[in-house]
């Protein structure tokens, strides 16, 4: 049975987090040395599809990349699951970022090997939820019990959908905008940026005063790219967690090749 | 002497087809490490390409993979045998997908390495061809002595002019509408989508009157992307082999590239 | 400290040519097995992005190419320090073509890995320059005391800037156009192009009267693409030697990466 990665509900989240640490803290061997991945992505997203094949890379193995599916022949008005069936001919598994909430199921539905859900329209992107939790649980030890306010494009931000879903046993707020009297005292901040190709409004931006606000101990996430939202300035505080935040994903993206591809 | 493969006259059919065999039953060796591949295409085709890469890759080699030349600086108004040496001075073999019927041939007079034609306008695609003999062959047991019907774009359909000068000794029927009235008996029926990109038009549809017409032995090809001429309900037939013909496509290209690049 | 190429005055050029002489006559081992090489290309630019390519392959390494950030998702209004901490999170080195003089600087500036400078607009282009010499110093033995003559876009070629400062014991004359009554005695002709692209006008093209001026033990270098300025004719004069130097720009990149990237 192929073990795709379409939610985080399919997959260890705990065994992910550890195997991270593991790799972070002891290095990889070539585990993937032979395995090839096939960068699918029906949006052009350089950061994930980079993050995927760097971790691919590191373990010894290779990728394939498409980068822009619609200026590609793949398409030529082919459905979803032909071009499915021919990249799994081809590689050993399939990282897949589609414009519709759906569609990594479906292509998972007729792929001879896994697929990884890198973003499915509204729908979730579970590996930036994995990276977004490994972050929290090295900084507090724990994913549990956290007070986390998520600040942004409410509605549109399929990272906020995800990691919101992923900590059923934290206390959570939702600003989307955000006045300096409305800012709650949290341990987590997860900024994201309107997503304006998405149809979304609106406009908000970090503060010192909402700095001011922030307990000591608290963090600031963001899945990136960042526009105005989130200052420069703030970069050098320590609570700016989001650069490490980017250097966890190559871990985590490793750690879930690792777990995917049969070896 | 560089040995390209410009037409299947370039190569001993019958090696490739033993070669193709020998890979897909006992498997590969890393026999191309150290080597690199150029994929140059000057209109995208990321199925060939990726299939290609896949093959490079799964021989130890590498590839540098250019998928869209005119739009890249590649060009900048320069001829094609000048891309042809610079890439040929970089890699130890060049994948070309040209535009016009003949470049393959005018590339390959200029290279220091071998050049693969993957399709030149609507001249030939010597290696799709081998895939499709490949796949007849694995079925039949033989090439020759097969009754063979073309049905599509027969003008334009490069894939078609390939295969049938390929097999001299069969009998062949060219179909480029098909009602069921007319629908010969026949041992491969090798169905292709209308191009329209090459200004063709007309539609075609197989139908379940036109499979209950079919003989039990026979099989259906198609080289992929298709359309609305071949219906997914057809898909679990037994007598359906373009999944099959498509994962060939892997052992043969690999079966090449081991036999064009000098070790 | 890292150690990035902006400018010439960066590396040591005389360890350069030696290493990549020693690299041409001896060939390769694969030092940088392991390393991840980023192409950062924000305007398009093949023939670099394939040539650094086949230098980190030859070498062992891997590549993550990023052809034109422009269309990608990287920017989605990003700055390029943001850009620049993402792809040094993923790998080892950048070489970054930029659009904007200053650029490269600006991004080594907060890289965790060495950035190579493949141009930035008006600025320079070190690594083509240190291939420029190699071909020079390979032909003559010396890259002092030697005529250069610089033929074509003087002002918008970033090439021509970047040779010229590197060879400040040279005498050198200039000319953006070029009668056969005003061709210089001279060791080395440099041409190039037209730069369209950054909007300059102006043509000329080399003609027999020309060739028959030319001394002996000259050679003619053109860095490639070329238009009308070079005719093909001249190609089998022994003193063409762009296709040599073409060639030379592997063995050149290949000693740069080996220079600058952390074992």
């Amino acid at each position: 049975m192929v073990k795709s990665l379409i939610t985080t509900d399919d997959i260890s989240i705990e065994s992910i987090l550890y195997k991270a640490a593991n790799i972070e803290h002891y290095g990889s061997s070539p585990s993937l040395s032979g395995k090839i991945l096939t960068n699918l992505f029906y949006e052009p997203s350089t950061r994930t599809s980079s993050s995927f094949a760097a971790a691919m890379l590191r373990l010894g193995g290779q990728v394939i990349s498409i980068n822009d599916v619609n200026y590609s022949s793949v398409s030529k008005g082919e459905n979803l699951e032909d071009t499915i069936r021919t990249m799994s001919s081809y590689s050993d598994a399939i990282v897949l970022r589609s414009k519709e909430s759906g569609h990594a199921a479906k292509a998972a539905a007729v792929s001879d090997v896994p697929v990884i859900n890198a973003g499915d329209g509204n729908g979730e992107h579970p590996t930036q939820t994995l990276l977004d939790l490994y972050t929290i649980w090295k900084h507090f030890g724990r994913i549990d019990d956290l007070r986390i306010t998520f600040v942004g494009d409410i509605e549109n931000g399929r990272t906020i959908h995800s990691l919101d879903k992923a900590t059923p046993n934290c206390v959570k707020n939702y600003r989307d905008t955000f006045s300096t009297d409305d800012w709650p005292e949290s341990d987590v901040y997860y900024l994201t940026r309107v997503q304006r190709e998405r149809g979304s409004i609106g406009t908000y931006q970090l503060t010192a005063e909402h700095v001011r606000a922030m307990p000591d101990q608290s963090i600031i996430l963001h899945p990136f790219p960042r526009n105005e939202e989130l200052p420069t300035w703030f970069d050098t505080d320590p609570r700016a967690k989001y650069f490490e935040q980017m250097k966890n994903g190559l871990f985590v993206r490793m750690a879930i090749l690792e777990s995917v591809i049969k070896l």
